[in-house]
């Protein structure tokens, strides 16, 4: 067995190889696959882990946003990453990623220093049960990534198509981590804020052809605080506010088990009805 | 009196001039001076207007971030709008704004063709007296920016700086419009969503040097739509999520005054204390 075997599959799909500076080269990994090219989530991880990998990078990941241009094909692409501007606090990159001529996703994020401030929460995590009192869900929808994460559905789980059940609300709370468990690091967290089905499935209650277009992520914690979730669960949550004319949004909302926020992510989808 | 000196004030500061394909030049306006260079929403909106007078553009914007760099010092500025990639629905576009080799701001948009689908709200518009009903605020902060505006607070105005009392939430929910009154469209909604004092200075009750890293806007309405609300003020909330290690988040939310949800915003930004 080769070492790549041994991979998780995220760090699998997270193997950068760096061809020159600012230019990384991945491949799709078939563990990440969505019904066309892979998850939004693990491309959103692999660009901001070509920044993670960058001896340039200043600080740790603070915003990434990353808009979905075109379909990512099955096979090897390539990642630029370019440190547009550095401030004393704050870094900002802006990101590619082509394959060929084709440029399948465009994005910026910023990298920040963090420094002890006045600190208060604001939002407090939902009240919820514990996530060893709420069972595992076994049903899976019929693409191959879902199956790389663990999902404990408080409220809102797969929808029951079988049913076709519209629903009034879009919400969505539960406990999630990467299956097999792993320690949380920035990219990780980048994947799971996009773990959550199109809120559209859930109004509907069926499945609807949708896609992100773009995914904005403000990340709340340091390094330190993610290393020490480790691989324990996250509460998520997530919820649309309004569906119209082909497009909706969706924000999110990722907790640490002792009721931290690591991370809000925001995102636009387009659905086609 | 010059023909631009009977512009209004947003209009004066979105007049860019093409001066090549996807590049437009434009200037600093003294009616949008922030404590240090320009209003953060004007920027947004210079940047988006870019691409609304780009004639390559396809379709009406649907997101918009820009991250802020550097600061904008006054004078010239040169905005770069470059179409990434156009599909059937959607258009990406990149954005740059520099001065001479200063890279100030970064940004991405995605223009869309909305199409007539299913549609529902979400989120439900607050609950307020009718704008006609509160007061317009005629207390400003020591800059000029916020002139350009007419606020009439519901919730959280701008803090009483004497007192100094911290809140132990950082909402503010507020009608607000154009001054003098313009009729709606897109730049002009950009600049809008960032009207909102930094939420930490609601929180600590008093000012903080803050300022935005990275703004990030949904666009839920057509130029119809936009055009139906007119110069009619906007209710608007916005709220924080978590304030720590010198960064915090917030999101907005702009509706029209029938109750229809125009844009949702959200944004990290930073804070020295």
């Amino acid at each position: 067995m080769s070492p790549a075997e041994n991979l998780h599959p995220l760090d699998a799909a997270l193997a950068l190889e760096p061809v020159a500076e600012g230019r990384a080269r991945g491949r799709t990994h078939p563990a990440w696959a969505n019904m066309v090219g892979p998850f939004g989530g693990i491309t959103a991880a692999q660009m901001l882990q070509a920044i993670c990998i960058d001896p340039r990078r200043q600080g740790e990941p603070l915003a990434l946003t990353i808009n979905y241009a075109g379909a990512v094909a099955d096979g090897e692409f390539e990642i630029e990453a370019t440190p547009a501007r550095t401030t004393r606090t704050t870094q900002h990159w802006t990101l590619a990623l082509r394959q060929g001529d084709a440029l399948c996703s465009t994005g910026t994020a910023v990298c920040a220093i963090r420094r002890a401030t006045w600190s208060a929460p604001e939002l407090a995590m939902p009240a919820v049960p514990r996530a060893d009192q709420v069972p595992v869900e076994t049903r899976a929808p019929p693409v191959e990534w879902p199956r790389r994460y663990e999902f404990r559905f408080v409220h809102g789980g797969w929808p029951d198509y079988r049913k076709a059940q519209e629903a009034a609300d879009s919400r969505s709370v539960l406990w999630v981590r990467d299956a097999p468990p792993r320690p949380l690091d920035a990219p990780a967290l980048a994947a799971i804020a996009d773990v959550f089905y199109p809120r559209i499935f859930r109004r509907r209650g069926r499945f609807t052809p949708a896609g992100t277009v773009s995914i904005t992520t403000y990340f709340h914690a340091d390094a330190a605080a993610l290393a020490a979730q480790g691989a324990r669960p996250l509460l998520a949550t997530a919820v649309g506010r309004r569906f119209t004319q082909g497009f909706f949004d969706q924000s999110a909302e990722l907790w640490s088990d002792d009721g931290h926020l690591l991370a809000s992510s925001h995102q636009v989808v387009y659905f086609k009805e």
